[in-house]
């Protein structure tokens, strides 16, 4: 079917959504019956402002550059739409003899994906074609087995817990707690227990926002650590509630309807000092570790490519209103298949961390989480030496 | 002159104090009146402790992994030292019939250094030849043109910020700051400025310890910089003072005598929220940058081993007292040369940033500083395609 392609990001950026823009884009170039392929510059806002750029006109170098390049090469958004919004993205499609649209996101970007088609049917466009390319480095979306941009943000926390491991052995300090972004899903979080060497590194408490945190086992737990061993890396996920259900920061000001709240991991560091005494630090990444190449897994840019590629071919074929996602093969080796998944299957639904990935004392990882994560970082971390165990 | 060889390493790690360690330890198996060499396992203290692992037991293999392991391989410490402690030190140097000692560290071990040196000879222990290896992030070693560790911070910063840059140009969030290591030496938020591609992407500002913060200044460019570009990347050393110098950051508890405080980066995000109204946030690696193999310069891995190799040499050479540092060489292309310091030069000294590597208003560095540390990061950053400013 003739007809132009629109590609559209939203949400956060990750280390591979440009990798699934390389992958949409050289697979969107192999169709003679597409003469435009239109990337919105700037998320949804973009579409209705009409911000495109034809990634045609793009030379090959600069096309090969999406496979290292940080955060989104096209910008992206969190724009919340309205029900007129959506009304006028449809007839920006129409207006560019749009048929094939792309919507690469989470959660949030799948439920604008549904309305997006849901609005071109309204307008009589029954021939355009919406597929959703996923990506999150919160791993939060329903159905696939995971989703582009997660294996790489498992591979920066791994290796950076790695690291602070070794620097809290070798100092010693006493406690370094390390956040972890995943606000309601601990996936992140969890992926730090691929730090673990197998020579007692940490890390040694990993906390998620899947379950309660009881403050009194947490300094019980890092207490005996301490005396055990000397120094304790703990991860705390940004999300972190009390058994109420409440936030376990305590909010530090208002501003209009909207309350802010300290950082959790200063928030547990704090607690080690001044209720067990300890020299206690906090690290707190952020948006460093969420698009980092130099920590980009090469299996999940891999997937991304296919991801964004394999989205163009559905389409292409006559889908629409469907998500790409994984499938993982049965067997010892890791394997996955690319499946297309009903987009209402994945609108707004959260996937948090299932039981059996989870410890029973809820302060760590289960062997099954490790097994099942592992191959999504890539190669695996460097090793190094430590001459600590010689003496 | 025959004996044995003792290494200590002291103070926080860096990536690359292995590499010295590294070039210490092959430099001194080149040299037949070497029976031992020593590593004291977990700094100062072990050597009273008598902690040591002979280097020359160990294979060429893991030796090798010296030059991509994080932190510190054999350890080291904070260990306040009292005037018996050195003492202890001198009388372990005797038992052992030691003759070369080298410790590897900041401004207080080459004290430490020093005082060994004394407390030696005070024992009559007269051929005892004590060199010192230059480490530290900060940069904050006087005399020496900058030290080992410094340019693989000054790597992760610079590739990290242009990664935040990049995140925040493309979503767009109002304002990220990130927090930078050095409590009293800029040095560290300064390389920062290596990220810049010349694309206007970030730091957009740069605040140093050198210079005394002034909140009212902060808050005018913040908000001329969003209502100009939409995201601004805010770098921020921790350990910033106001024109009272007192910490920006007010006390939140006490232990003791001591006096906590929050992070500048949280400190200065909130700033913005509350008294601009725009969304902001903050970033603080902390030590997840201080050894971070990834982001390694491998100009200052290779500076590091000479480093090691060099103090061995000055030792065999009869020299003692003396600092490994390197002199930087005129001309276009970036050239050192290793020289030798006498130690008291160095000896608690603190080294910051002079006044032309500082702009005027005190919120940026100048082109003489990014041309002095560009060669000291290793490779250029990779390069990134943006299509922001195709349209």
């Amino acid at each position: 079917m003739k007809g132009n392609v629109l590609l559209v990001h939203g949400g956060a950026p990750t280390a591979v959504i440009n990798a699934s823009l390389y992958g949409a884009v050289t697979e969107a170039k192999k169709y003679a019956e597409v003469d435009h392929i239109y990337a919105a510059i700037g998320g949804s806002g973009a579409v209705i402002r009409e911000q495109f750029l034809d990634m045609k006109t793009v030379s090959d170098d600069r096309l090969e550059l999406l496979l290292s390049t940080p955060a989104s090469a096209i910008g992206t958004s969190r724009d919340h739409l309205e029900p007129e919004d959506y009304e006028a993205i449809a007839r920006v499609i129409r207006k560019h003899d749009i048929k094939y649209v792309f919507f690469n996101g989470g959660n949030g970007s799948m439920d604008a994906c549904g309305k997006v088609y849901k609005a071109c049917q309204a307008l009589g466009l029954t021939d355009v074609r919406v597929v959703g390319i996923p990506k999150t480095i919160d791993n939060d979306i329903a159905v696939t087995d995971h989703a582009p941009g997660f294996g790489s943000a498992a591979r920066y926390i791994a290796a950076t817990v790695s690291e602070v491991s070794q620097d809290v052995r070798a100092l010693p300090i006493h406690v370094s707690v390390v956040e972890a972004m995943g606000r309601n899903a601990g996936w992140i979080a969890a992926a730090s227990a691929l730090a673990r060497s197998g020579d007692g590194d940490g890390p040694d408490l990993i906390y998620l926002p899947e379950r309660p945190f009881i403050e009194e086992e947490f300094l019980a737990d890092v207490k005996a650590l301490v005396e055990k061993k000397g120094g304790v890396v703990v991860v705390a996920s940004e999300g972190l509630t009390g058994p109420d259900g409440q936030p376990i920061v305590e909010p530090i000001f208002q501003v209009g309807r909207a309350t802010y709240y300290g950082d959790v991991s200063a928030h547990l560091a704090n607690l080690v000092i001044k209720k067990l005494g300890y020299k206690a630090r906090s690290e707190k990444p952020g948006i460093c570790g969420r698009a980092s190449i130099a920590f980009q897994s090469s299996v999940d840019r891999d997937e991304a490519v296919i991801a964004g590629a394999e989205a163009v071919k559905a389409a292409m074929e006559g889908q629409t209103g469907v998500m790409i996602g994984f499938e993982r093969l049965p067997g010892a080796e890791y394997k996955v298949k690319p499946i297309r998944i009903p987009i209402e299957q994945v609108m707004l639904t959260e996937r948090t961390m299932p039981a059996e990935f989870i410890n029973e004392r809820g302060n760590d990882v289960t062997d099954a989480f490790v097994e099942w994560c592992r191959p999504l970082i890539g190669e695996p971390l460097r090793p190094f030496v430590t001459f600590k165990n010689d003496l």
